[in-house]
Formats: C-alpha cells, sequence, structure tokens
C-alpha cells in the first residue's frame, strides 16, 4: 500500500458532535466494565460489516438486518464476557429484548438500535444482569465503554481525527477491540467508528465495505474468523457540511480519513494480538491484481512459520518465498524480491548477497517491514500482523 | 471417512521383490545419514503427486518432467539437509548432474531416474560431496535409505503390506519424512512407495493422485505448503501378478492397499510432527460433498485455536464451531452436531448436555478424535494434524 497520505488530523480521543455514552459493570464479568451504549442525538446514517463465519451471533445477525433495512442506526448496545452466539432461539430473542430495552429508555423506535455481543460462546446471556446494567446506564461524554467492549485486549484501542469538509470540521472517532479474551473461546473484532459528518448512507455502506476490505480484513492474528466480528460506522450529520455522496467532489477526502482511522485500529488489534510481542506489516508491490496483492500479503502474515521466525528473530527468508508460492497469485517465479526492514534478502527468486547479522538485529525492533516483489503488475497490497510466541499457545492452551 | 477396510496384511518392513537401496553420510549434515537411494532392477510403472508451491525445487521439477513423461521410474537419489530450492539455473544443472550420475552408476537412461531433496532452501547443494557419496552408495536390502531422508522427524515412518493379486503374492512397501528440521526453513514432506505389483503407468498414475487427495492431503502441521513436498510411487511387475490397469476387477483390491499405506505414512506424519504431543483425526459426516466434508475436516486440524484447546486439553468446542462455520461448506447451520472422542459436544447447533469432566479427561490420551455432522448430505471426509505446543514455537523460532 502506498504511504497513507495524512488528509486528517489526529486529535485526543473524544466523541464527535451530537455523540455521548456510558458504560457499567453488569456483572456478566467479575468487578470489569463489561456493558456499554453509544448513542446520537439524532438519527445517524449507519454501515456495517460482518464475520463471514457461517455460524453468525444473534447480535450479529440482528444488527445487520437493522442496518440494512435503511441505513439508519441511532444508538449501539454492547456487552463483553459473552459472545450470544450458538444459543438458539432464547439467543435470538435475548439480542431482540436488549433492542427493545434500549429503544424504551431513549424512546426510539427499536430499528434504530444496534447490538454487539463478545465473550464465551455458547452461553446465553445473564439477561437479569443485562437488564439491570441497562437500567443504570447513563450518558455522557465518558468513553469508558471502549474499556467495556475489551477481553484480553492490554489496553483500549481509540482513534479520533478532524478534517474540514465543504468548510464545516468533521470529527471521526473510532475505538474498537483485538483479539483473545481471559476465558477464551475465539478471537472476536469489534469496531465502531462515529463522524458527525453528513453522509448518504448507500455511500456510507459502500466506503465501509472497500475500506474493511484495505483494512480490517487484512490482519490475522491466529487465521481464526469469529462468529461475532462487526464494525460499524454512523455519520450523524451534526458538523453541518454538504452531504457526502458517490458523486461528492470531497467524498475522495472523506474516504481517506476513515481509512485513516480504520487502518489505525486494524494496526493496533494486529500489535495486541494474543502473546503478540511485535506488529508486522507486509507490503507487496507489483502484483496483477490488488486482490492478488493482498492475498499474498496475508499469506505471510498469516504463516506460522514466518510468525515463529520473527519472534526467533531470524532472517529465515525461505519461510517468506514459501508463504508467497502457496498462493495461486501471478508471479514471476525467477523475479521474486523480497526485503526484511529494508534488506533486500531475495533478488530474483536467488539468495541476495546480504549480511545476516545486520538483519537479525534489525528483527529485535518493535515493528518488522517485509517488503515483497513479484514482477507481474502495477498493483499493490499490504496486511498487518503480529509474531507466534510462547505467549500465545499459554494464552489459548493454558488459560486456566 | 468410513473404517479402511484391512483388506492387506501389514508385515515387517521389507523392500518388495527387485529392489534394494543404500545410504550414506555424505557431509550435508554432520556425521549422519543424507544421501540415499532405491533402486529397482527393471523399469518400474512410476505415478507422482507433488507440491502445488509456486517455488517448486529444481529436483522436484525434474522428477515431475522424468516421471510424466512415460510414467516409469527405474530409480530415485534422495538427499536430507538441502532443499535446492530457490537455486535457480546453477540448482536445476545440480539436480540434472545428480539425475546423471546416478544413470551413468547404474547403466541406465537418465530418464529413468528421479531426484529428491529436503532440507534448507537458498543454499546450493555442495556437489562436491553429493559426487563422493553418491560413489559411495551401495544396493542391498538394508533400509538406512528410510532414515537418510529425515530432518526433525523423531524416528523413521514405514510401512509394509501384503496382498494376493491373481493368486501372486504383492508387497506395498512406503516410507516417509516428516516436518521440520534441526535448521530448519520449513515443513517439507517426501513419500516413497514401491511395489512388486504389475500395475498400469496411467491407472497407477491416477491412483496416486486420488489416494493422496484422501490422505497426504488431508494432513496439516502449520499450514505451510513446502517448495519440495513430493510422494512416488513405483510398481516394477516382479511379483508376476496380471497386470492392474482401470479395467481390472482387483483394481478397488490394490487401490485399497495403497490407500492403506498412505493413510499410515500421512498420519505417521501428522503424530510427528513438530512439537506434537497429540494426533488429532477430524471425521466430518453428511457433507454435501466429499470435497466439502475433507474441507471442513482440514479447517479444524489447522485451526490454532483448536490446536492449543487440544493441547491445554480442554473441551472448549467453540472454537470448533468457529473452524466449521469459517468455511464455505455447505451446511445444516441450526442442525451441527460435534462430538469429541465420542462424547456430543454440541447438539442442533446448541450446547449439548455433557459432563465437562469425562471430556476433559478423554483429551488427555494421546490420541483425540472430533466428529461433525454437518447435515447437509452423505459424504464423508477425514483429516488428521497435530497440537499447537510450546516445543513447535521453540522448535521453529529458537532452532540455533
Amino acid at each position: 500500500m502506498q504511504e497513507i497520505e495524512q488528509q486528517a488530523t489526529e486529535i485526543d480521543f473524544k466523541w464527535p458532535l451530537g455523540y455521548s455514552a456510558g458504560a457499567t459493570k453488569s456483572g456478566i464479568k467479575q468487578n470489569k466494565l463489561d456493558l456499554g451504549w453509544l448513542v446520537s442525538e439524532v438519527p445517524a446514517s449507519a454501515a456495517g460489516v460482518y464475520t463471514t463465519n457461517q455460524f453468525q451471533a444473534a447480535p450479529t445477525k440482528l444488527t445487520k438486518a437493522t442496518i440494512s433495512a435503511d441505513q439508519q442506526l441511532q444508538a449501539v448496545i454492547l456487552n463483553s464476557g459473552n459472545a450470544n452466539s450458538c444459543t438458539g432461539k432464547l439467543g435470538k430473542q435475548n439480542a431482540l429484548k436488549e433492542q427493545n430495552m434500549i429503544a424504551d429508555k431513549l424512546n426510539i423506535a427499536p430499528d434504530l438500535v444496534g447490538v454487539a455481543s463478545t465473550g464465551i460462546i455458547g452461553k446465553q446471556l445473564p439477561m437479569a444482569k443485562i437488564e439491570q446494567g441497562i437500567d443504570a446506564l447513563q450518558l455522557s461524554d465518558s468513553i469508558a465503554v471502549t474499556e467495556a467492549v475489551l477481553t484480553t485486549d492490554t489496553h483500549p484501542k481509540t482513534i479520533a481525527v478532524q478534517l474540514d469538509l465543504s468548510g464545516k470540521q468533521v470529527t471521526i472517532s473510532g475505538f474498537c477491540k483485538g483479539s483473545g479474551m481471559i476465558h477464551p473461546n475465539m478471537a472476536t473484532m469489534l469496531g465502531f467508528v462515529t463522524t458527525d459528518a453528513s453522509v448518504d448512507g448507500d455511500y456510507l455502506q459502500q466506503l465501509l465495505i472497500d475500506e474493511t476490505n484495505n483494512t480490517f480484513n487484512q490482519i490475522t492474528v491466529d487465521g481464526d474468523t469469529s462468529t461475532n466480528d462487526m464494525v460499524v460506522l454512523m455519520a450523524n450529520g451534526m458538523a453541518g457540511n454538504v452531504e457526502i455522496d458517490d458523486s461528492s467532489s470531497e467524498k475522495e477526502k472523506f474516504a481517506l480519513a476513515i481509512h485513516q482511522v480504520l487502518a489505525y485500529l486494524a494496526k493496533q488489534i494486529a500489535e495486541d494480538g494474543e502473546g503478540a510481542s511485535k506488529l508486522v506489516e507486509v507490503n507487496v508491490k507489483s502484483a496483477a491484481t490488488e486482490l492478488e496483492a493482498k492475498q499474498v500479503a496475508k499469506e505471510i502474515v498469516g504463516s506460522s512459520l514466518v510468525k515463529a521466525m520473527l519472534f526467533g528473530e531470524d532472517a529465515n527468508w525461505g519461510r517468506i518465498m514459501d508463504a508467497i508460492g502457496k498462493t495461486d497469485a501471478s508471479l514471476d517465479v525467477d523475479h521474486v524480491n523480497v526485503w526484511l526492514n529494508g534488506i533486500q534478502l531475495v533478488k530474483n527468486s536467488e539468495p541476495a548477497t546480504f549480511d545476516l547479522q545486520p538483519a537479525r538485529d534489525s528483527l529485535s525492533e518493535h515493528e518488522v517491514v517485509i517488503d515483497v516483489d513479484l514482477h507481474a503488475g502495477n498493483s499493490v497490497g499490504t496486511a498487518w500482523g503480529c509474531d507466534l510466541t510462547y505467549k500465545y499457545v499459554q494464552i489459548n492452551a493454558a488459560y486456566e
């Protein structure tokens, strides 16, 4: 991927105009924030992307149906500690109940309320606790909800940026959770982005799909796609800009800012992957298509052997070639080049002349960058991941 | 997969009629058997299957061209410690040189000689050592070649079976190496099966493709497909049976015996995967197609979260559902069932009623069996793998 143009200015995290939020300790988890909400003063244009896992969780299905009906949303209720997944009819009823309780509390239509859950699979939500929790929820400029969504994440992941659209200052604020739980069943990813920009709902949906493909869909921690993954983007128009739609002259500017927010959050998730000690970025260039560039980049960051090699801080490039060759992407089999932290390891598919020690030394850095040239076209793609460590095995095998 | 019918009788490992072999310490590795050969008295019908990795190694390409020309082979030269992969033109020349040296030594045509290598990627073969080693190679009923092919395998993997074809006793003998090396670049898999049966070459090739798809292609240790994978099957006809071809009444019997040999070797590789403490078998039934059954089975054995869970000996079935749902296989999303070592964990896609302790206790066994019912058809499929352990990370990160 090209250097991202920093069109939008990063600011300290806060909600855009017209949004407020709250969080509480409902008791799903022991003495931790585990239930929160995010509310816009007015209905917002909304877009969502959802897990491709066939066992979509009840809240994920409900939110998908709710948003896709009219591309509108005004509030989201979310919890950690329980995924409400593989929970059958009762699970669906419970997600609906949450939706209705929030609608009642805000005196808005239920189809303006999204529901998101993350946590253990196959257990029914403790509805008494959730009902009490919803009663207790309040609204303010607090950002505690960014903490209530976490599981084994080591810190909240937030970003806010500002840009100018048709002379109005627009704010975009995003937060998400990454992978792993204290009593985990699988990595679940949730992301929420709010903006006070005025944006056409259909355009917003297409933009979110496009940019998710370049960001969240290009990270991997362990190759497992959860049943609850969801990213929701809301735009309430309170900044007063001229509405952005597919024909707007400023749509590229807005899209770049959305990309900036999503890419930042995606990288944060990769960096804070279970047990991770390093953030890995793979940039593939000269691919035949963008899809193939992204495929090769993701194959490399997903390879267990590459991930273990990065943990071991060894410049064992054969594993990178192996991952490239495993794909069916077009490539010039005799002219592939690979760089590790700027040091060329492979030239024309054969060992380049390089000093092993500087290459190894560069691997002691927290961030590792792998560049690949497929010599097959003009497309580029990037993916992010982390290394494979003893701690990953420990978290997922010995977590009790 | 159905219970394999044991049509063929397992015997102590030995070469079939007309085959002999040898191995030597050529010096590629330090004071270890690292070069070997396998020779038939007469040209044999031959079949091969090869890695799908786009960076096929020089010996892999050469052997593929050699066998596919006329489905015949009389000898194979093999080495461990160096994969002759990503070695450019010189690598090709060196593989050709090995082929010609063996042809000269045996006084046969070069196109009757296969070449196989496994080991580090991106280093040229030490040809002086290999030439001396080839000079030193002798032929006998020794099975030392099954040791010369090993890398970090903890033991040789061999099997021999006998069956009766048209009144003649036929022997099938197979050996292979699995994944990992002391100074590893990636997992490489090599398999060699010899038989004294008389078999038509074209039929032999189709049979090997079919049965490899059900056996070797259904194992995974770490999801990485090497540049050197190869399985070669030779049939020299010295048992004197009526030739087996696609119209033979006994072809099923022979195919079952080949399946038995390949499945045994494949399971041995999974069981001896890098760092593995457990052999995992996943059986998927009631799938829409055999391909989808195999796809789902392989997704489950390949999931890092499932593998870590098995190492941790926890019956965390959400991860199994997650792996199933990640595929695009047809399934009845409300009627999927999962069993772990015979204990039903999931019934109709919801938690079954089961005692956690017996399920956990059963996980302390060396072999773990996961059964899945997709409720979508009548097809079955099986895959084999191993758990993800600290030792896997250690072998691949801290191997120096």
